[in-house]
């Protein structure tokens, strides 16, 4: 990204715990120079002590900011950060309501989608996003230099890219977070009022048992905010899966061998199939697609591409001299790119593949 | 156990899979003869080849029968391994049912707390229950040195023993063991409805799902047996978590912030205590309990010692020269020395603590 007569480019992070300090440290590591704020003074200095900063305070010439506060405050932080041109991402758990809050059209909200059992900026290494997805979800409205920006940036610290509408994501963390999380709370609830009559039963907590709960041992305090942003995606999901539990304790009831074993079966299977870690496309060709220079089109495509799962590897936008029109690069997976290329012909676009080998 | 004049001491094991065999090669390691059989010709002549059996076959001479084989066909086995006049124990994963039917005073229910994400013989080893939880079940009518037997072999091979009424084995497992692997299939099959209209769902499984979903992989076949065996249980388990996760819905529904924090804490408390390995007891002290020589004795004392939390670490039965009393020697912690004299006392047991050092 720079080069050694270029100044280095400039980068602000508002939050500087875990996450907030996990991203400073890895731009950083990437050349850049990072200001950083956070309401907690003992953990800025920590953040400075650690190298994850250059200095504290905020920078005017922040081409992009990451708000990393907790998901109640981030609209609050995002706006003044708005004000001097660059463009502002954040890190929390829940979208639709911030980026509703926020509607600004170099506003790209964020969710990295890693943690750690460590919390707070000690915790923090510059690597903590390789290979962790991370989504973003730009609207019609978003600016597609800003998305463009802000992709390409996460794309640096290692992260894979998914782009999904606001309210889609909520849906989605809903089941693969939110929920599992409250259940493992549930699970490990029951377990100790049972300890409390008989602490044996903790010895025999193996270790399916311990992988299930493992979640549990994480600090209470962001929950209140993400089932409140989030309330109705999750009061949604227990709803499925208390209607999955009634169904799964009817075919115990009644021992019916042959629902159970398909039911474990079919979850078998799709655990099974459940990806490591994301595969790395052998063969990439870049889609070209003239499009208009106007908001909406980031959205649009990128939307396209997840409702396919076709994943786009890189994205940028050319825009043409005369700043009409522009041209969306997508890198693509070979295998992908007819899917992709047909649907955005049907929808009126005029999309190119040229391979790149 | 064994000095080179003497001749090895024999053990049989039926059923030669991932347990079986891992007991098989565990004892063949500590100078045991083992035998073996299996219903599956080929998984057995695998046993043989991979060291885990010195024979194929039954043993008259066993001192010891472990029975491996699934829950349902395990009393089936016990039955004839009991007529040699050796002990008989089973590694069932449900106890009430196996140890009402084989009804036996050599047949020590037992179910060690240990699995492998390898499947079959072949990810057999000797050191699988290393500091693994062994829960054996004494009944009223098992006999003291049977039972003593049993405890010794399976503590050499490195478990930590628990003695449970057979009734209240099955209540905890169903609370720690079945119903945690029924929730994780059912948040698993949740994630695939949701996966088949949109396949992004799966990149966003972060840690803390696949940590949850990771039991749902294992082989379904196991469960319906286990299910059937311990039907009451689960389904009230069930219920109970049904239950639980309902007030979590009405929380997360009315936004009660309070609540919600409250339930979160309790249940990282209890997950932050989960002992992560059975702490080894520091000073040891030999409890002698003169017992009459009669059945009952071992579950009476074993049982109050696990509602005591008491840590048996090892017993072993003196018998007088007149075979009508003995005394029971329990290897247990200093500071767990005083409740358990105490509850032996106000039951008309005359314990007497002796110093190790």
């Amino acid at each position: 990204m720079t080069s050694p007569s270029e100044p280095a480019p400039r980068a602000a992070v508002i939050g500087t715990g875990l996450i907030g300090g996990s991203i400073a440290l890895g731009l950083r590591a990437r050349g850049w120079h990072v200001t950083g704020t956070d309401r907690d003074k003992e953990r800025l200095d920590r953040a400075l002590e650690l190298g994850a900063l250059d200095a504290i305070g905020t920078d005017e010439s922040a081409l992009i900011t990451f708000v990393a506060t907790p998901v109640s405050s981030v609209a609050d932080a995002a706006r003044p950060a708005l004000e001097n041109g660059g463009v502002v991402t954040d890190v929390g758990s829940v979208k639709t309501g911030i980026v509703a809050a926020v509607d600004h059209v170099r506003f790209v909200g964020g969710h990295p989608m890693a943690g750690s059992e460590q919390e707070g900026v000690d915790g923090a290494t510059a690597n903590l996003f390789e290979g962790a997805t991370w989504v973003l979800t730009p609207t019609l409205d978003t600016d597609a230099d800003a998305y463009a920006a802000v992709r390409t940036t996460v794309s640096s610290l290692g992260a894979d890219v998914i782009a999904l509408p606001p309210e889609r994501h909520d849906a989605l963390v809903a089941l693969v977070s939110h929920v599992p999380h409250l259940t493992a709370a549930a699970l490990m609830a029951l377990a100790a009022d049972g300890a409390e009559e008989h602490a044996t039963l903790l010895r025999l907590a193996a270790g399916g048992f311990r992988d299930m709960t493992r979640i549990a041992a994480g600090h209470p305090g962001i929950w209140p905010d993400i089932c409140s942003e989030n309330r109705d995606a999750i009061v949604g999901v227990l709803d499925q899966l208390i209607g999955s539990l009634t169904a799964m304790r009817d075919v115990v009831g009644r021992a019916d061998r042959e629902a159970l074993l398909a039911t474990l079966e079919r979850a078998r299977a799709a655990r099974v199939n459940l990806p490591a870690t994301l595969g790395r496309s052998e063969e990439l060709v870049e889609m070209r697609v003239p499009v208009p220079d106007r908001p909406g089109v980031i959205a649009e495509v990128t939307t396209l591409a997840s409702e396919l799962s076709v994943n786009i590897v890189d994205l940028e936008i050319a825009h043409s001299a005369e700043g009409e029109r522009g041209v969306l690069l997508l890198l693509i997976d070979r295998r992908e790119s007819d899917a992709l290329g047909e649907a955005l012909s049907a929808r009126g676009y005029h999309p190119a593949v040229r391979s790149l080998s």
